[in-house]
C-alpha cells in the first residue's frame, strides 16, 4: 500500500497595493491552498487572481477564515459572541466560494487563520461553532485541523470530513504541543533538515518529538510557508524528500473517523 | 388574464449597534428583499437575521452590492477599476449566497445599491460588468433594474434573466427618467396618492409621467422605502391599492425578452 | 464651603448615515462631553458636527478612544501590544485635537470607551500605558477615571491630573465595584431614585453602596447616559437633584493628589 | 546668493505586516518627509515609527492626506461633499500632529496624496476646501504644491505659506503638465539623466520641457520617490547632482507670494 500527503500553504495574504508571499512559486509545490477571505488579508482582487492561479495548478482550494482585524492580520485574538464568530465564518467562506465559481474552481475545505486558530486549537467548543457554522454553508466541506488538538475533537464531534495537519518547519514536544519559538530550535530553517523529518513522521504516521518520542497522529497534510526565499526552498525540501521516501502527494479526501 | 406584481424593499442596513430601517414591518409587506452585502451597509450578524426574517416571511432573498464605503453608505461614486468592480460584486454576493443558505434560503435575485445603482442606470457598459460578474457565480440569477435604462439595456445584452423596477414614490418626466428629488412633487409622501398611481401604473404597463404620458415599460416589481413611520404607511397603501384593483401580489419570475 | 461637580456624557456615537444618542438634548445638561474619535464610533463629520455643538454650550471637550472595532462598537475585549494600544490613543486624541481646534474648541480630557474602560479599570499597568501615551501628546490633559478603579491608580502613579467619575444609574456593591447588571436593582432606570442618590454621594464624598455603606471616594464627576428618552430624563432629574441641595455643577478642574 | 531646495519623498505607507517603500534609506537623502495618515496607508504604528525615523534624520515632517480607501491606496477617485472632504483632512492632519509630538516632532507642511492629490490640482476651489481645513487646525503650515497647477492658484487665493514641487522622475509637456505615463520617456529611469536635468531646472528657476522650453516656476522641493532599489538610486544622484551644482539642500521655509 502506498502512503499518499497533502501539503498546504497560506497565501491569498496580499491586500490592495502590499504584496505578501510567494503564492505563485509555492503553487508548484504544494496541493492544497488556504486563501485569505478578505477579513485579516486577501480582498476581492487578490482573491480572484489567486483562485485562478489554484485552479491553473490543479491545487485544491480552502477557505482560510480569520479575525476581521487587518492591521492585525488577525493575529491578535479578539473576543467576540459565538454567534457573531459563526457569522464571520460564514460570511467569509461565502465570498471564497463565489470568488473560486468564478475561477471555475471550488472551495473544498477550511482551515481557520492566525489567533482564531490558536483559540480554536486550545478550545473545542469554540471551535465546533465555526466548524458548524461553515457546515451551515457546505455540509461537504472537509474541514482542516491542527491534528491532535481541540481542533480535531470538534470534527470528530460533528461527524464531519476532516483532514489532520503537522508543520513542516516546527518541533513538537512530548505532549505533542508546539515548542514555544522563543526556545532554541523551536523553528526549523535548514531545508536540509525539514524534508527528512516529515517523510520520517508521515512513514510513521505519528509526530515525532524533539526527543524523539513518536505520537500516533492524523497526518494528511503538511504545513509549508512562503513568505521568505527560504521558506520556498524548504517547501521544495520537504516535497523531493517525500518523494524520494516514495510518498505519493495529492490532495487529501478527508477522513471522518 | 390576471396581472402580478412583486413589491421590494432595501433592507439588512444596519449594521454593528446602530439601527436602521424598519424591516420587520415591511417584510411583511413586500415580496422580494434587497439585503445589504457588508460593503455600503450590514454586517454578518445582520444578514444573518434579515436573511432568518425574510425566509421567515417568505420573502424572496436578493443581494444588494454596493460600493466599500460604509461611511458615505455606498452613496458616495467611486471610480473602480472594472475588474475591481466586479470583483466585489462576487465577493459580495458569495457573502450573501453563504448567509442565506445559512438560514435555508437562497439569493434569487440581485440589485446594485446607491451610487452603483445609479451610475449603472447610465452607463450600460459598466451595468455589464456587474451583472456579468453576478452570472460569473450564479448563472440563474434574476437581475433586478430600473426599468427602461442602461441597466435594462445591459440585461438584454447578457440574455440573463432581469426584473423591471419601479419607484412607488418617485414622479417621472417625460423621457421616463425620475423627477429631480430638488423639485416641487419629485417624492411622493401622501400614501393616499402613491397606491393608485402605481396601481394605475402596473395594469398600464407603463410608466405614467407628471404630465400624464404614458411609456410602455416592463413593470415587475415596485420599489417601496421603508426608513420611516410615514414610509411603511405608504408601502401598506400601495400594497392594498394593488390588491384593490385585481392585481396579485407575487415574487416575479424574471423575463428573458 | 460650596461643593462642585462635573455632569459627563459619551457622545459622537453616531457613525455615517446612522443615528445614536440625543447629543444635543444632553448637552444643555452635562458639563463634560466624552466624545467618539473614529474609532469604536463617530466619523471625522459627525466629530466635526459634535465638537462644535459643545463649543456652543460651553460644554468641555473630552476625547474618548476605544478600540479599533466599529462593528462591535469598542466593547469587545481585543488583545494588541502595549505599543499598539498607546499609538491608538494618540492617533484618536490627536484626530479629536484637530476636530476640536477646528471648532474653536480645545480637548481638555480624555476618558477611555468600552472594553478598553474595562480593561483598564481592572489593570494598572494597562491603563498607565494608555494614558502616559496621552500625555505624551498633551501633558496637560486631565484624565478621567472610574474612581477607585486600576485607573485611579494609574494616574496616581503618572502624577498627572485626573477626576474621579461615578455612574448616576448603577448601583455599587461594598467593595466599590459595581453590581453585576444581571442582578435585579444593578441599573437604575427610576429618574426619581438617581438624582437624590447621586446628590447624596456628592455631598458624602463617598460611593453609598447598596447596602448603605459609605466608601470615601473622589466624586469629581458624575456619568449620564443618553441613548434614550428615559435617559435624557435621568440626566435632567441628576442635574435638578444636585441643585436642590446647593450642589454647583461646573466642569472638573482636575486634581493631582 | 546661493541657491536652496528641498527634497521631499512620500512616506510611511506600511499597514500592518504588509511593508512598503524604503524609507529608512530615503531618510538619509530627503529634507521632507511626506507621511501617510492611516487613511490611504499607514497606521499609528507605521506612523509612530516613521515619525521617529524622520526626527531622528532631522527631517521635516509633513502629513500626507488621502482618501479613506486603503484597498485603492487613496488612488481612485471618490466624489465626497466638501464638508466632509474639509473634516477627512482635519482628522488625518490632527491624528500625524499627535504622532510627530509623541516623537519629539511637529509636522511643519502638509501635502495631498494620489487621487486627491490629482484632483485638487485641476481644481482650485476643492484645493482650496482642503487646504483651509488644514489651516483651520494649523495656520502656520506651509502647503506643498504641485507647482503652477490649482494648488499652487489655491495657496495664493489663501494668502498662506506654500512650498513649490517638481518630479524628480518625470517629463513635462510644454504646457506644464505632466507627460501622460503610457508616452515613451514620460519616466525617467536613468538615474544619470534625472540628476543633472534636476539640477538644471533648479537652477533655471523654471521647469524645462521635453522639447527645451523653459517655464519659470517655484521650484522649492522636488519629489522623489523610493519603492524601489532603482528609485533609491535615483534619489542619490539627484542629490548629488544638486550638491556638484553647487545647489544646498535645505527644508522649504515656505513662501507667502
Amino acid at each position: 500500500m502506498s502512503l499518499t500527503v497533502d501539503l498546504n500553504a497560506d497565501m491569498g495574504e496580499s491586500f490592495g497595493p502590499w504584496v505578501m508571499g510567494r503564492d505563485a512559486d509555492l503553487l508548484r509545490i504544494i496541493t492544497s491552498a488556504n486563501i485569505a477571505c478578505g477579513a485579516h488579508a486577501g480582498d476581492p482582487d487578490v482573491m480572484a487572481e489567486t483562485m485562478a492561479l489554484a485552479v491553473e495548478n490543479g491545487v485544491g482550494i480552502g477557505a482560510h477564515p480569520g479575525f476581521p482585524d487587518l492591521q492585525g492580520f488577525g493575529r491578535r485574538r479578539m473576543h467576540l459572541p459565538h454567534k457573531t464568530l459563526a457569522n464571520f465564518v460564514r460570511f467569509q467562506l461565502g465570498a471564497a466560494q463565489a470568488m473560486a465559481r468564478a475561477a471555475s474552481g471550488r472551495v473544498r475545505h477550511l482551515k481557520l487563520h492566525g489567533a482564531l486558530g490558536n483559540m480554536t486549537s486550545e478550545d473545542a467548543e469554540l471551535a465546533r461553532v465555526c466548524y458548524d457554522a461553515a457546515l451551515s454553508v457546505d455540509p461537504d466541506l472537509i474541514i482542516m485541523v491542527l491534528t491532535a488538538t481541540a481542533q480535531e475533537e470538534a470534527t470528530r464531534a460533528l461527524g464531519c470530513a476532516w483532514a489532520g495537519e503537522i508543520f513542516a518547519d516546527r518541533a513538537y514536544n512530548d505532549d505533542a504541543t508546539l515548542v514555544d519559538r522563543s526556545r532554541p530550535g523551536a523553528v526549523i530553517h535548514d531545508a536540509g533538515v525539514a524534508g527528512p523529518r516529515v517523510a520520517a513522521m508521515v512513514k510513521a504516521g505519528a509526530i515525532i518529538t524533539g526527543s524523539g518520542k513518536e505520537i500516533p497522529a492524523a497526518i494528511d497534510t503538511i504545513c509549508l510557508h512562503g513568505d521568505t526565499p527560504e521558506a520556498v526552498d524548504i517547501a521544495r525540501s520537504v516535497r523531493a524528500a517525500l518523494e524520494a521516501e516514495g510518498v505519493a502527494l495529492a490532495q487529501f479526501e478527508g477522513r471522518t473517523a
